[in-house]
């Protein structure tokens, strides 16, 4: 079996993820091998960007290329198989006729934007958020979550984030000195024989007090959860805003699937009005309209929190590309009429049924997500054939790695191994599990399903 | 005179600069007052974002709500007055039809927008560059530049500036804890009294090799030169690479303005092919395509270089805004049979004899521009009124500041004072510059030599 080159699969390959092709990416956690450096020692790179360990979703781009199962059936990253509706669309094209849409906006967002979302979020607010110091507009959700870090760590600060985690969180945490401290979600004891919510995965609140020291200045939470697809509940958001409470530390509460939840959904900003004076929270049009290559994201939050969030923001990209925000704050503003939110839930969690009714052929049991578009289904039944040929790269990574490049050599569907999001003490723990992202046509989930049905004869039952 | 809040400003008064308004922006540099924290010190923000004296910006939107000539004529920040052409917007409508083209873009950038570069730029280059390695796209320039110092300086590392020097790049060197070591352009002797040319504005190469110490990593040159408008002479640029290469210093060429030069203009890292070993260069769509507001733009230079701001790009924005990447590409491809570089640079040079008219008619002069789209006039003739009153920060800082609160107040034009972009110790140097900001219509460029009249009686011949 041959590899071949990364920039060869990335451009001959439409249906593997393009975005994942980066060839270093986040894991500097991990102990990394440097390549030799050809140049002069005085033009090496900087250690933040010099970690080399091959990051999932290059592995998974490689198999892709690699399989004799061309076209490979992608559920593995995140973005959507179809585009934002007409009326957004519209409104973007509509943008791109007026002059001040196609220059710099205000570093802080577009005023239109920032009304359109304090006036969209008052429903869950219970109050509209001051546009002019509560909001501030970001270059995507991820720019946005750096602008938080870099605008409250230092170095040496810990920051506590939960596992399975967004790798991109690992960088962005380190960029300005900041140390991570990991506290695992604990997926159900019955996961590999039963199909349970995925409320069932959950935290050990003493082992999350137990990872708060007086360094802790930051707590990353992630609400409708991904991959988990957990809808934390409000009883668990009290626990932990408490304790934050209590330490004074800064939550930043990652919800950029916040219109994609199937159970009750509680923004932890409104517990109370001390919680939401600690909270940073993080919102994204790419989730909310089906644009994930539209890069505008918004963190709402306290004046004196969010004032710093902008600092920082400003130094990193200046301001956000100016026609899709406009085209986004008419999303916002006609939303609601379009019958949009309702409808995204309702596509959503048809999407959801549609694609985990081969789990339920294939006797094989899944987490039933509360929120977003991800499901983690658990291949503890399947076998795979000794002497199976994986690469080393995937034979040294956990069995969901190995999972991962089977269904790809084999069937040719694309899923992510969520040990990745895992460190390597905790990576065990999600061994069996694989992730799958539902976003996609449904032409696409049912040729997913048909080739799933491969599976049959590595199952025991 | 009273002074409304900033945010007030932001939204009521359009003709003013709008990017302009971050409460908090890039001066760390100087010395800043912190405002007294009301928040738990255990919330206070990182150093790098706690600098609050006014920056540039917000003192001239201040100025210009305060004035009473409304609406002010804004020539102060470089944002196009006018829409890019309709072949470029027609691509972005079209892109937005596409589902891939709404969807997350390869981290490096859309495979046919750096072939688009790799064709565009191969003229100038001499060879086509390898789209794979040898570009990457950026979420715009600023970021882009962001990306080449968190991929290659580390805490302590040196970085040599030109004064006067665009002020992002001051927070973006200081936030991976680069050092920046200051060189000062000087203007011509006689620039008070008569008009040369941009050319005549010189670096002192001794003062340029006194610089540079063993741990000088990186030097950014910028050409065409914003404000100046300077081209570098091939000559000046090869001293400047024999220092470079002599040093093993990471030339970073900020090149956003490449396609308005009014005189030969040369890309350093074309000099040889040593040169080119150690040069990142960097250009900007949304200078290109007059579209401030698209934030794309993109990194040149060899494999080994790029690839580390490939992957910096990677932890800071994950991906660039994928519509409008496209419709960059498509500008790429067309733009030579719509005749559109020519045009860029017939039409901006239109612009700048239109309106620097109005200098020769006051007897003023000027810096003669040999690329993009700033003038720098010299005002050392203007006597302005004994007793004026200035507020407190705008009398405490050189003349120009003086100068340009003049304006705004009583003729109801903005400009911007260039003190800002030297250092305390060097602002003395421009104290009678202002710069004016050409790019846009023609009918503005009009009302403002006509408000621009009112300075006759303030100026002895």
């Amino acid at each position: 079996m041959t590899f071949p080159t990364l920039s060869s699969l990335l451009f001959r390959r439409p249906l593997v993820a393009p975005a994942a092709a980066s060839t270093a990416t986040s894991l500097t956690r991990r102990a990394f091998h440097n390549t030799p450096l050809k140049m002069s020692a005085k033009l090496k790179p900087a250690a933040r960007v010099s970690g080399r360990r091959q990051d999932v979703w290059s592995i998974i781009n490689e198999a892709a290329a690699a399989s004799p199962k061309q076209p490979i059936v992608n559920m593995g990253q995140g973005f959507f198989g179809y585009n934002p509706p007409d009326f957004i669309l519209n409104a973007a094209k509509q943008a791109l006729d007026k002059v001040d849409c196609n220059q710099y906006s205000p570093t802080r967002g577009r005023p239109r934007l920032k009304q359109a979302i304090s006036d969209a979020y008052a429903p869950h607010w219970g109050r509209k958020l001051n546009p002019d110091t509560e909001i501030t507009i970001t270059t995507g959700a991820n720019e946005g979550m750096l602008s938080a870090f870099m605008a409250f760590i230092e170095e040496g600060d810990e920051v506590i984030i939960f596992e399975p985690f967004f790798d991109q969180y690992i960088s962005n945490i380190e960029m300005p000195g900041g140390k991570i401290v990991y506290v695992p979600m604990h997926p159900p004891k019955e996961g590999g024989t039963k199909t349970l919510s995925a409320a069932e995965w959950t935290i050990d609140f003493d082992e999350l007090e137990r990872a708060i020291t007086p360094k802790t200045k930051m707590l990353v939470l992630n609400t409708p959860h991904n991959p988990v697809g957990k809808v934390y509940s409000r009883e668990e958001l009290q626990k932990i805003a408490d304790l934050c409470l209590k330490n004074q530390i800064i939550i930043l509460s990652d919800e950029v699937y916040d219109r994609l939840f199937y159970v009750p959904f509680t923004r932890i900003a409104t517990l109370s009005p001390e919680v939401e004076k600690i909270t940073l929270t993080v919102g994204s049009a790419g989730k909310n309209f089906y644009a994930t290559g539209w890069r505008v994201g918004w963190l709402m939050g306290p004046p004196d929190l969010i004032q710093y969030v902008a600092a920082a923001h400003t130094r990193i990209c200046y301001s956000s590309v100016s026609p899709l925000q406009e085209a986004c704050a008419i999303g916002f503003e006609q939303a609601e009429k379009e019958n949009f939110w309702s409808t995204c839930v309702t596509d959503m969690q048809a999407k959801m049924r549609r694609f985990n009714a081969i789990w339920d052929e294939l006797g094989l049991p899944y987490s039933e997500p509360e929120g977003g578009y991800f499901v983690m289904a658990n291949l503890a039944k399947v076998t795979l054939p000794d002497g199976y040929p994986f690469p080393p790269h995937v034979a040294d990574r956990q069995r969901d790695f190995k999972l991962a490049w089977f269904l790809i050599q084999e069937l040719g569907v694309a899923a992510i191994p969520p040990s990745e999001f895992y460190t390597d003490e905790n990576a065990h723990i999600v061994a069996d599990y694989l992730r799958f992202a539902v976003c996609k046509d449904d032409k696409i989930l049912e040729e997913a399903k048909e080739r799933l049905r491969g599976l049959k004869k590595y199952i025991q039952q």
